[in-house]
């Protein structure tokens, strides 16, 4: 019986891996969940899986969901209390699916506790790879990736030396404006770039799958990830989804992973790793598919990839900056203040008042994320 | 540095595979040479890869060999110098790419004297599957598959549990004729049907291409080879032979193989496994590719697929009577004594008058091979 935790239960990934629980209760012990502020699900949550212990954002909060939990469950709340529950002894693996770059901290904790990591929050290896590998390695933990292109490189490595990749390629789908110049771009509605073409997701990760800065991160997670040079990191469109990304190795032969679009199939491999078990999701069916289609990534059409590349060659504290600057811009997008296309223009705006220092710490992470978050926010 | 012996060597597989060894000599020596009659391309490559033995298919060709060939080197022939050289002490490797049923005994000779086979003979595990793996098992010794589909799923299992394993596709490009209705079937000729779109192959497997009967023995093999169920075993037409077979896993995660259609890389798997070593072929591009197309096997289309899964759920004799009829029947074709769709009709009535049989030896299955072989030539 694998002991979980689950930092952000109530997300996209927090519900999804929940339900993968569910399907095998037999296999998993729920340990602790923590949720932001959607104390009516993380309360329905708790009631179903019985964890220890629940942690919600604010003192409030907490509270109140402590007047709805069975009496010896342990509520606690804030930064404090999420490191409490990310490094509780009981729990075997820590999933670590909050958005942004709260949960840094906590998946720092949850290492240094000697926890397995079920890594879906990608700000942790973008602002601070250069910590978090170095401390799973000390520590002897494994990073087990949870998102659909880092779950399917991890997969197509299986059995096979690391000195044969010769590269990897991850796949995008394009998002939601694929079909759209640059041109069309202005204008377009926060409902329109929330309509993603094949994957049901947050809406943070959704805009930036349309203005390309998930492929970004997911390109200096993957460096850090398995340990290659941004030359060895390919992007290629690829509208389906199916591939999800793909190995290729000094023989050319290429090594990819396919499935259908559904997060619960990375979710269980982290969790059942390094065994597969069954699972109810829909199979893929080549036949029904009928066709892959596959182009170039288009740099000009999606600036904020060539950013992130750019960005992650930079390397110390630039990804921090590029990784702020957007999610400050995303969030101003979201609430109307700025368009599309100025989320680019702001993350780029802040890149150029930036020179790349040295963040050897959380602290100096920190503080360099603050500051870019000013920035976006005043442009 | 591996000691290779190669039966077959002036063939297709046998050529690609000397191809590779002269990309990186260091890394093999050539310690046994067998071809049937093409002297003069024997004769060139023993010069330059200074075998200890050559084999050729007659006492006079080997006569004739001998005036061509360095004074030390041993030449020996027929049937009994195939089974001396295939079990030749020093070699630490036996490719077979002997084509058609000849090759069996000698791959069990090299099997019981502890030889790692490089596979590339199919009919080997086609008629004997049931005494080649019990051998192979007993012996220690690896069954590396060369062909393409085969060395694919081969490498897709790498590190994988196979109790992990729902089941496994074999890509089949439709051969030279997939474009055509049956009806347009009728009076193709020898020419049309050796013009294979994507693989340049020898021309008995070029046939089979078309008639599916290829694939089929691949079936019949990847049974044997991959210990897998009928049921388990798909079928799937891939017009650009990209993807070159897939295995499905418990979690409904596929994991595939791609790459450009180049039998080196298969070839050179084989001899490196478990390493991959970089190889100077051309590298896929997916960009380039464009687009990757599926469809549903149709086994009305293609009958004589439907007849090998037939025969190898029937088992025993039944895919040595499948595989020695059309050996016979495409042998006639070739020469102009029957039609294209003969092929399909000859094998059918000597499957109709052939009561399947326990096969348990060699000698049983050269019986049958011997009968089904004159009932293909009498129809």
């Amino acid at each position: 019986m694998k002991k979980l935790t689950i930092l952000g239960s109530t997300g996209s990934i927090g519900t999804q891996t929940l339900d993968v629980v569910s399907r095998e209760p037999e296999a998993y012990e729920v340990i602790g969940l923590a949720a932001g502020g959607n104390i009516g699900l993380l309360i329905e949550q708790a009631k179903r899986f019985r964890p220890r212990t629940v942690c919600l954002s604010t003192k409030a909060l907490a509270e109140e969901a402590k007047l709805h939990l069975p009496s010896g469950m342990k509520v606690v709340y804030g930064e404090e209390g999420l490191i409490e529950i990310a490094a509780a002894p009981e729990a075997d693996m820590v999933v670590t699916a909050i958005m942004g770059s709260r949960g840094l901290n906590a998946t720092l904790a949850a290492i240094s506790a000697g926890k397995d990591i079920g890594l879906a929050n990608k700000e942790t290896l973008v602002t601070a790879g250069h910590i978090v590998m170095k401390r799973a390695s000390e520590k002897g933990v494994a990073i087990l990736p949870i998102d659909s292109e880092h779950s399917a490189i991890f997969q197509c490595l299986n059995g096979e030396a690391r000195s044969a990749v010769k590269g990897i390629t991850l796949t995008a789908s394009g998002g939601s404006f694929r079909e759209r110049t640059r041109q069309q771009l202005e204008g377009v509605t926060v409902e329109e770039a929330l309509n993603h073409p094949n994957w049901a997701m947050g809406a943070k990760i959704t805009i930036d799958s349309a203005t390309m800065v998930n492929k970004g991160l997911e390109v200096i997670e993957a460096h850090w990830l398995f340990d290659l040079d941004y030359e060895q990191i390919g992007v290629l469109i690829h509208p389906e989804s199916i591939i999800h990304s793909y190995v290729e190795y000094v023989d050319n032969s290429i090594i990819a992973q396919l499935g259908m679009p559904d997060m619960r199939v990375p979710i269980q491999y982290a969790l059942t790793y390094p065994q597969r078990r069954p699972i109810q999701t829909e199979a893929l069916d080549l036949r029904k598919v009928g066709a892959l289609h596959f182009r170039e990534m288009d740099f000009a059409r999606y600036p904020c990839l060539r950013m992130a590349y750019e960005c992650g060659r930079a390397g110390l504290s630039a990804p921090t900056v590029f990784n702020a600057a957007n999610e400050t811009a995303v969030a101003r997008f979201l609430e109307g203040a700025i368009t599309f296309l100025d989320i680019e223009r702001v993350i780029e705006q802040v890149l150029e008042r930036h020179t790349v220092l040295e963040v050897p710490d959380v602290e100096a992470i920190a503080e360099v994320d603050a500051w870019a978050r000013m920035e976006a926010a005043s442009i």
